[in-house]
């Protein structure tokens, strides 16, 4: 692995990669880019095949206590820093995937780390406080300074939740009660003696018969309401019980988009017209619709700005919810900080939901009337955790003090073109690759996506699918030129093989 | 509020409370009992209404961007010390409350400061791993010295989640993926492709029709499968969407429960027959039954070991799961760290879910058939939260350093007979009294139940309702014999006005 590791120094000697001027996207040449962290690992270490001897014991100790059969790679936390993720045996990866693309500023970041020392986060840990009924007092800075500070335009209102199935189901629940309430007449009026008695049966009208419309292939949870809506594997929904909930063709686009442009316009007007149809006429009405800008989970399927401008005015001419739900997408990966501000929309969307990267969940509104006209109708007890507050402030801060979103944007095509020709070198190997202009938030297929998934660590790299063939790339926001020419070499080497 | 804050200093000099003989449970002088921690305030501090004008204003601003109907108390966490919330305003209040039951050693417990501050938590904290796919080298060692240590007798397996509505939801998907696996012959049988193609649509069989039976006057959560399985109050059930799944009559007992023993037991026959019926007959087969220990939310209803035992008996009898969601009882406040190692079983319950007090969720299983037959069936991103999982360990030391389990029985039954006493002495004030022999983990009914929870910030004390009248206790684990003194002062005051 030695000549790996020689080529992966880029500072201070240019890669093979970057002196093969066909393969090297930009003229401007890698060395003059600064490095975020001067102490991050020069290029990955590959010691054993991964699991190596040690990791092999410990997974054996851990599978007595814990389903380790969807495990990946076990990793030592404390050894992993910027882009590099570590593992029990001395090796040291690029990390593409960064736990399921939940990583943003890398392992072990400084101003994380400061983060997580200071008193305020101590008292967070160790005080959990309700927060609906017990908030801290210092509560409304941490999400004024943090969360809300970069709140999509047009929403100003938070829900703090968990993690990303229950930010979808909160707001799922928000959709129902805002629906419910314009059928009543308005927040002022009462509920029904009927409403009352049939809710704690489980019965309409109180449980209305009523639903969430999804698409095919989106993912947004897995626990009982959002898996309802969640349409990308049967591996995720069978044997669960679900709602009998609609769900609409998403467009499914030839790439590269521009070349294909006419039929691409084709299906995302088809899917539209199945979304105006199944609003106007399923027997359980939808009071919302819930979209990702790029299904993610589901294989990584792009739609058009004008695609998603047309469904917010479908959505808005017929009184139904628009909830964009950004837990993949959100916080910077795109190039923008949420993914549909790529849309530049009339009227923002109804509710977006985050998670991932943010470290902590929930979802943004900006409607009053989208909160409940009554306390504790959207309550728990702890609604979210203000430690994982307190760190996406630390996150937000750093993003601005290391300019991360540009960075992604910068770093993203030069990704997509590096990978591009990467694909023109080796025919057949890069099919439908996608994500330009989308920042790092790339993706191709691949005839063997499998072994090019497992093959990428003995090579150095850390590497997630998606979907039935896709190899989604998930870098953290501060992968930069030189983590790409890394990656590329390291893609070239799986191709040849 | 200097005659207060005179009678709470019960060291070094003894309170009216406990100079009054006629309502001093115990012979043993309180001054006799060591504090736990020598710094906690000696009593409860009141200068100015709740919520005093710091508070108010900080509750102004916190409106604009989060939900403060229901707000309950602004606090100050850097300020609160073990049995002890402080506010913006310097008020002190002694709090048997906690957090909707979910402190468990105490604000600014020394022991988890510490873990806090560990470098294991520090990692925990910022590099937040995707547990399934990515798990920590040190994940089972935590696992094993924490969550696992107290894991009830014969269920040696871990689910970790976030909170407990998905804990309990986790649960309940574990149990349908059981029964079908059941139905299909075994782990090693396939998905037809019925199953397979019909889940994708939300249709049966590959989205059964299978239920999970629970409790009127039951609570489990607020998403949409656990609410389906709530029934205590419309308020968290209104306009939400749910399954048409059963509930059963939960045994409405009379207390004190040794003075109706016969009514009682035929309550608790009655409620049996009940659940045995819908098991057999419901048009929704139930996979499961879920059961609290002692119905919290719902008003602090308890049933009888020999019912439980009932209950064990049926399920075993008609192959059918038995969760028992100790969200609220785990962790030690009745007394024992389990509520349900209060009823002898002959067999296990085959999942326990928790949450609040262990600071973290999930459930525990024994039963290998509850592992999903293949990977990814049960998973998410995160999978709970490390950090989380690092205080439980810490909580469990604390438990184990101070006996708090032994602690609480021991002060439970000392806080029964103060309130028993206090109870003759203003006839009607309290009702229905419940929870001896159950720690701390008591309730009684109130003719002005909202009444007395709002005063008791005036006297000192943050207490909790729970159903339509009564006041719940659920004080700390470090609750000791002086701290009842100063409670049950706090109540005389309030029932004398």
């Amino acid at each position: 692995m030695s000549s790996l590791r020689a080529a992966a120094r880029l500072r201070p000697v240019a890669s093979r990669w970057t002196r093969k001027s066909c393969l090297r996207p930009y003229a401007t040449a890698p060395s003059a880019e600064q490095p975020f962290f001067t102490n991050e690992p020069s290029g990955p270490i590959v010691k054993t095949a991964i699991p190596g001897p040690e990791s092999k014991k410990a997974i054996e100790e851990l599978d007595k206590v814990f389903d380790t059969r969807s495990l990946n790679m076990l990793a030592n936390y404390q050894k992993s820093f910027g882009n590099y993720i570590a593992d029990p045996d001395g090796n040291v990866l690029l990390d593409v995937y960064a736990q399921i693309a939940s990583i943003p500023v890398g392992y072990s970041n400084p101003t994380l780390a400061a983060a997580a020392a200071s008193p305020q986060m101590a008292s967070a840990i160790i005080n959990r406080p309700a927060l609906g009924n017990f908030p801290s007092h210092d509560w409304a800075s941490i999400i004024k300074t943090g969360i809300l500070k970069v709140a999509p335009k047009g929403l100003d209102q938070v829900f703090t939740a968990m993690a990303g199935s229950d930010a979808n189901e909160t707001a799922y629940k928000a959709a129902f009660m805002w629906r419910r309430q314009q059928e009543r007449g308005g927040a002022h009026v009462e509920f029904s003696e009927e409403d009352i008695a049939s809710s704690m049966l489980n019965q309409s009208p109180g449980a209305p018969q009523l639903s969430i419309l999804s698409f095919k292939s989106g993912f947004h949870g897995r626990l009982f309401g959002s898996l309802s809506t969640t349409r990308s594997k049967p591996i995720h929904k069978i044997d669960i019980p679900a709602f009998d909930w609609p769900q609409a063709t998403f467009p499914l686009l030839k790439y590269p988009l521009e070349d294909h442009a006419q039929e691409n316009a084709k299906a995302e007007a088809d899917s539209l017209a199945d979304v105006e149809r199944i609003i106007t006429t399923h027997h359980l009405p939808p009071c919302a619709v819930v979209v990702e800008p790029i299904q993610s989970e589901g294989g990584d399927n792009h739609a058009s700005p004008a695609f998603f401008r047309g469904l917010r005015a479908l959505t808005k001419k017929h009184n139904v919810l628009l909830i964009v739900d950004e837990v993949q997408t959100g916080v910077g990966a795109t190039g923008k900080f949420w993914a549909h501000d790529h849309w530049n929309l009339d009227t923002p969307p109804d509710m977006v939901t985050f998670s991932k990267k943010a470290q902590t969940a929930g979802y943004y509104f900006g409607n009053p009337e989208l909160r409940p006209n009554k306390p504790y109708r959207q309550f728990n007890t702890w609604m979210g955790d203000p430690a994982r507050a307190i760190l996406f402030r630390a996150i937000i801060e750093e993003i601005e003090r290391l300019d991360l979103v540009t960075n992604t944007a910068k770093v993203g095509e030069y990704l997509y073109k590096g990978i591009e020709e990467l694909g023109k070198l080796y025919p057949g190997q890069v099919q439908n690759l996608r994500g330009k202009g989308q920042g790092t938030f790339i993706a191709f297929d691949s005839p063997r996506r499998d072994e090019v998934v497992k093959k990428a660590k003995s090579v150095g790299v850390n590497i997630g699918g998606s979907g039935e063939r896709a190899v989604r790339l998930r870098p953290m926001l501060i992968f930069q030129k030189h983590h790409v020419d890394i990656l590329l070499e390291a893609l070239e080497k799986i191709f040849k093989s």
